[in-house]
């Protein structure tokens, strides 16, 4: 089995219905990952350990998803030179604005890539990923062309009335 | 010297106009305080040891001041049961609603005492300090009632055309 | 039975489903509490007479929980000394953003130590309060410790794909 | 010197210069008032009295300004069936949409009549408590459309390029 | 049958919801009023109209509800010196803040007296037009401070868990 | 001199600053335009009167700038189908948020062609009704393709260190 | 069949639902249209080649919709002349407030009309582009003043305690 | 003269200011790179041919700023696979929550890596790109270490009462 290239994290298993669409994304594309709950709260020495062996395991992008004062992505960030790319997961109360603002306002010196809120933010993140590591790989370029090919070519011409 | 038995710590220098409200009420009570830089981005190592160690010391309460993505007052609060009172500093682009947000809305098992965002807030920090440790200091909640009481006593009667 | 350490109040009845988390942690750390419906506009006597007797009773802490235009935190907090815990409850129109506004952005000289919106503010309001008695109770300080500990604990490595 | 009519009042002295407004119109349209300051936080004792006795000292409505948690208006109203008036002051991080909320987001029972943020809704503070007044007094309904018929008329029939 | 001292007004049947909590009210407390939709975009010679005879026909207060861009409380507001009393309804994609702000944000001269977003705002402008009468009329002023000691009357003590 | 194709209202003198850009432009397409100070509040017949003349007087389009409840776009609309453009002026506490919301949020059968807060939102209310003429003009149609090719071939290649 | 005068365009088949409102309004007024499916991001050629023909295809008006960083109607706008109305449609976690901020805070030089978010606002793209139609033809102008009427006329004198 | 890595574009020369907070890191970093103004609006066809070449050209991430409606970061992001960092620019009444709006909530397909509003962000948009080239180049990811290194070693202990 490879060794992964992108970790994907998350605060809680309640994420998972969101995080998991950017793992989907990773396996069409062929992008060897691994998946971790890593709580910046509850198990913060997992996440200093997961930020600080990231570079030396071989990653080359850590997508992070976290809902409410979301601190998971910042702190990766710390932790690390590899890109971080963040997922605000859709909160009940604030509809995920507060993960939004707690990622995305980060203090010059550690960016956060940062997504949209929710399960698309999530499946941009497997894409963003996977654009970084197309950088260097052409064959996984390619794919990742294809695949936006696909996506463009699925458009329907004209909007239909469908039976929902 | 007496031991601090609150510190006042805040994400950047930036932050002290702000958090020197906190230092200044908890000067006024006679409580003794430190104060410290503890970035969570910058200086994560630096957080760790200061929430590690916090309990240990002596500390009967954190005021921690941060803006924009501001995951110092909940990063200390996963590192130790002494309470964490988080102090929104107020930001340019949105206007501390991002540092409000990144603050209170902290996950269970984690909490932070919120204050309002800015200077009020971290006089409200210094007070809220103060106001834990007087439940077991008859002789600080008498200075705490007195402050309340000369606050009162303050407020003329009567709004006056003063010059501004 | 012994005196309550913490008071658990809130505007309505209707409050309860969220606030019962702040029991349901109290009780688990053996704090003892009271629970009681104190509405700022309904009841404003009982209020007074609430926040009044706090100290004397021998309140640590209160728990205050309330929607809307939430005005009993911070009213509570203005005639007693005790530290107030305010609970922003979610709220049909505003999702909680009013009631967050008005309890947290409370002037200089009465904070209200202001949780999350909603249930997960709950009970960390119970946490917090337990926070504050364990400071001089180091028996409470090492329930709460475990409390942390278990919740530490109980976070898997890797999210599962559970049927929801 | 007529008994007042109207109660001015405001949470501190810097919440004059926006209520002041209020105070011009009742004076434009000969309505007599008072003018106070009452504090929620730090007179609550002031406010309990102020409500209690409003009715029987022939109040008829009572302007009430306050910024932040604002809480002075709806604690009024809770004391009083006499119309409460709230003027949401402006304030520095959230520019008064917390003042609004907690003014405005008012339980089932206890209702205030806000107006607009800052010194516009001061000014019409006052003419909302001139226009109650006007239900039972003639000649201040002929002074109040007299000062509306004039507003009208001041408007120029097209924009000019005025110096500002 | 008494004529009618309060004109409860809204901008579509679909107010009506809403609106009936007004009614509800002023029927409770015995206070003859009539109910009428007026559009301010689709019968705007309606509210012409109803403006400009609202003071003759002898109606003391009007509430008036609408969503979105709700222009009915204050253009009915610009037509007549009788009290208006604006209810934000709430509407699907922004909840009523757009309603808030339509009704709330009005210029100096013409102030809408507004109530919180939804049914209960409506409620507590039946309340609101109740107190305006209930200045000049000592039975519906008993009335109403009794209404205010039955709510106040029937709250607990404490919370129950009760089945929902 | 020609008759006036658009009109550009605005609810005061206030709002010239920001509507003389939609002038401007009208001025630099060759566009005949009237402007009229038209308050919805202040002026409410006029407002009638304007409304009900359009279409005859052979307006093709409206401007119609206004801030905080800015009804002004939204009833002129409703008293004529001829298109109406609506401008937000920008406002000092919400800063034209409160404008957006009561121009843009009107219900079926009342469109406002809304375009964006301030200045730049004036200059496109003169473009869109340079577009809406340009359809059935062709020369107005080449002057404002001039414009926009103009507007395109002023933007340099590289940005440059200006003095501000 | 008569040569389409306007197009109404979607940024996927998602938001069909939401634009068929449009195009209901446009059957009901008799003006000829079309539909198709234009991504912004997933089909960018065929909105440039849409963009480049409207105008010698003969369309008077483009209704664009779309959501969350809704980039088509301002990028049409970008490619022609033609007047291009903008729906924002409602988003999952935004309720729409970012398709209304990514619509209507277009650039000096680029204007797009924006309509409310939702089905209300496709409605009224349909009856702003007859609007824009009916300036040059008396008939559809006609048909437009009738259908505001019957709208007008179909409001109820009272509203009614209909089921639900 | 090294060929460029990175390509720093902005939608006008206003947004220089900001955008040149990238410049500097990037040359800090010694990482080649090239500036250029791209407007989604005025310039579209350069944004075209920007997007197409980007991946030819060896660009390996493009830093892509812009205000309001913030179309440039995700357009570009549609024409190339190469990674798109985006920049949302503080504007004049929303602050920069259209900006961030505008740029962060894309569709499922094209993700663009939001940085925080204004001049940090843009600074984090240099460190983002250069983070993405380290992942291939050990003397950059060194560089970048020490840059990290050094600013974490440039936050003081304590607090100052610095002159400002």
């Amino acid at each position: 089995m490879p060794e992964p290239k992108v970790g994907i994290i998350m605060g809680s298993q309640s994420d998972w219905p969101t995080m998991k669409e950017a793992a989907k994304i990773l396996e069409e594309l062929g992008v060897p990952f691994e998946t971790k709950i890593v709580s910046a709260h509850r198990t913060p020495d997992r996440l200093w350990a997961y930020g600080k062996s990231a570079a030396e395991r071989g990653l080359k992008a850590i997508v992070a998803g976290a809902g409410g004062a979301a601190h998971l992505p910042g702190m990766v960030a710390s932790k690390t030179r590899v890109p971080v790319i963040g997922v605000p997961v859709q909160t009940r109360a604030l509809s995920g604005v507060d993960s939004l603002y707690s990622i995305v306002q980060m203090p010059k010196g550690f960016p956060v890539a940062t997504m949209a809120i929710g399960a698309a933010g999530a499946a941009n993140g497997g894409l963003m990923a996977a654009a970084i590591l197309a950088n260097e790989d052409p064959a996984l370029a390619e794919r990742l062309e294809a695949w936006r090919a696909a996506l463009s070519a699925s458009i329907p011409d004209a909007p239909e009335d469908i039976e929902e």
